[in-house]
């Protein structure tokens, strides 16, 4: 393909002017970056056109393709079975991949998940799952087949191979504040799941304080665009909305969460960890064909951990890949963070309001997460909640708990959590965790009467 | 300055979100882009968030001042008088700074001027003077200040210490479609004529087909935006918008046009260029303090034709600047393109339309132009009109003749002429050259019965 195809400039200036671009000429747009033809200057001021201006959902399919086929996408028909993933647009506390994908496996569904890592204020499933003593992320892509074929099941790291042009475009997007664009958010997610080589894809998009999206609206629209990429690609898609007004779970942290994932594969669940897991594990068992309601599908799920199937799915996993399944068995004998602090109440009332935004820096400043890609993390920082929103607290009482190897660190923790945790005379109004549901046929309320297995 | 001062990222957030920045934030922007420490990829979103955000009042002359104040701005506070320049946003055929700039200085008015090169369908001003053999617009700014005491004339070119952030940043925009953008031209063309040490400058701000904007309100919005900046800078600034719907004069080309303007200074004006040449002279003199009314000083212009004064300025210039004084004293000597050929009429009619922008390509194809900044130009090569619009033409008479030394343009450049020549039954109604005035006072529509000098 000659470089000068098309030409860029008059491409930006359509963007810029509110037109819309054909496939063939997205297409050439990624490819000639992929490969350095066309430089960081020229796409960035694509990006900043296409933030302001939108895309449509051809437009948004096509960079999902072009970004999806500037790399590898793994073909695993050679394996039974219907391949489901799940992708959630992330919160703090959101340890749910680590559960749910043992849990699907166990029912006989295959999960080949690719996953990222942590930045900023919230984690990454592959820091979490390094936290195990061994535990190995970085597999090849052959080998990425055999355990899959193997165990229903792998975990690894985003390649070089798959996706390059998203690698690229989201690092860009980082330096010229065209990140938050529903159009390039979507296509960036679909075009590394697309690449796994799965058959049907569930979503947790979540909205509310916690989370990437603050506004519902937005986060419908985000869902939508998803679910139609998704369609467009022949994959069965659904997208659950979730509110996320504060951390899921109690604990947030690396080994912490991990920890926390063991303790509800062996049905010793938080509320809200045990509801969105089993709706999303139950629709995922749906998609993959072994339920044929989600309510069945949630029930399947259930069973996985009251026959200790899933957790042993996770064991098995982890010996897999290499990780030291003596800390799955006995989470006890994990090495704890050198220090500890307590969060403590300053007044009597009741907790009505936690800005897990606020949350995720303090365990950020602990060690758990990073500011920068390069950083290293540390397994064992991070905050054990113990009360949450609607918790009635006393003066002085231990509201959280916070580890560390950087004693230094408490301060500026303390500080944060004390700007994260609301203490009034009472309560709001709780609100439902599961607000709506997308698939192919458009958006609807999320209905609780119609999965009674959830309750 | 430290580097991170002020966060990019959140800047760039800001203008894409239809905030305004602080003078300090745009100049740590363009600062930090003329030593290297903002990448293209930073900036060029910038600019496209601008692009579609726009610009206030405020940032507007900032942008304006970091620019200029990136290099040497230059004192000429040592020379006396009122040191006034021009610029024109640029035409095909628009040779007039070549006859007005003699003028004026041959006035009493000194005319420090600073000049651009051809670019796409337009020519420039260096181009144009270079084609006397000899002439050296390379001049350095001790030389510039030297010269202009001497003949209150100069002309150079743009040199490394004037506007060095505005040279960068129209590279950039160039390639990332943030041209057209009125305060980024404003600031532009500004910290250029700021920097030459000028206390005056007229605008000519020209619109429709043949000109950069097309559009009068655009033209409009630019023009204000421009002697606001000046006003800003304590200028004495006034623009005036003039209609381009075909190329300004007879000929078009470099050396065409500055035998043409040979032609002038020895009163045998073509119309069109007659007019504007003397409205704009005629202002700089008053601006100059050389007239009390802008009618006086179109009938001193007059005079500096009448008296000879104007032709022998621009011969001492040409003497001055290492030209060949020979070629303005008998035009007739210059060597001509090797090759000339005819662009004649299809049919019986009148000319209704001519598309300068076609007759600008034209131009290039044969030689007069380039499409790169590195190309060099042929000095010779060019268009001589024979009909402008409202001429009779016959089935096979001479619309036009062409000047190459590539015969195989010839093909090409007949193209594009055929495009650009509409013959009608009859023209349609002729519009007035100079449509409104703008000063710090506000925009107003050219009143021609108060300049009786003109006609």
């Amino acid at each position: 393909m000659p470089n000068n195809k098309f030409n860029v400039v008059s491409l930006i200036r359509r963007k810029r002017d509110g037109g819309n671009l054909s496939k063939t000429e997205i297409q050439y747009l990624i490819d000639e970056y992929t490969k350095d033809a066309l430089p960081d200057y020229q796409m960035s001021a694509f990006l900043m056109a296409v933030f302001l201006k939108g895309m449509n959902d051809e437009e948004a399919s096509a960079i999902a393709y072009a970004m999806l086929h500037s790399g590898k996408v793994m073909d695993l028909s050679e394996i039974n079975g219907v391949k489901v993933d799940k992708h959630s647009t992330g919160g703090v506390g959101d340890k749910l991949s680590l559960i749910l994908a043992p849990i699907v496996a166990a029912a006989g569904v295959p999960v080949p998940m690719i996953s990222g890592r942590g930045l900023g204020h919230t984690g990454g499933t592959l820091d979490k799952l390094e936290s195990i003593p061994g535990f190995d992320v970085n597999l090849d892509l052959t080998r990425y087949v055999e355990v899959i074929k193997k165990h229903n099941l792998v975990f690894i790291g985003q390649t070089e191979d798959i996706a390059p042009a998203d690698k690229r475009l989201y690092a860009l997007r980082d330096v010229t504040a065209t990140v938050e664009c529903i159009p390039l958010i979507a296509s960036s997610i679909m075009s590394k799941k697309l690449a796994e080589g799965i058959d049907a894809l569930v979503l947790d998009v979540k909205h509310g304080s916690g989370a990437f999206i603050k506004d519902p609206e937005e986060a419908k629209l985000l869902a939508r665009r998803l679910v139609d990429i998704g369609s467009e690609f022949k994959k069965d898609t659904v997208a659950y909305l979730t509110n996320m007004d504060q951390p899921l779970g109690y604990k947030i942290g690396n080994w912490l969460e991990v920890e926390e994932s063991i303790f509800c594969l062996q049905d010793e669940w938080p509320d809200d960890v045990r509801e969105i897991t089993l709706l999303l594990s139950g629709s995922m068992i749906q998609q993959g064909g072994r339920a044929e309601t989600l309510d069945d599908g949630i029930e399947m799920a259930k069973a996985t951990i009251q026959n200790g199937s899933a957790l042993k799915k996770l064991r098995d996993i982890v010996i897999e890949q290499g990780g030291d399944v003596a800390v799955i068995e006995d989470p006890g004998s994990y090495k704890p963070a050198a220090h500890q602090t307590d969060f403590t109440a300053a007044k009597d009332g009741v907790v009505s309001a936690i800005d897990a935004y606020q949350v995720g820096m303090a365990s950020l400043e602990l060690g758990a997460g990073r500011k920068e890609k390069t950083q290293p993390v540390d397994p064992a920082a991070g905050i054990v909640l113990r009360k949450k929103i609607g918790d009635k607290v006393k003066q002085g009482e231990t509201i959280a708990v916070l580890h560390t190897n950087k004693e230094a660190q408490f301060d500026v923790a303390l500080e944060l959590l004390e700007k994260a945790y609301v203490v009034e005379d009472k309560a709001g109004a709780s609100r439902p965790l599961i607000t709506h549901v997308v698939d192919a046929g458009g958006i609807h309320d999320f209905d609780y009467s119609r999965v009674p297995a959830l309750k």
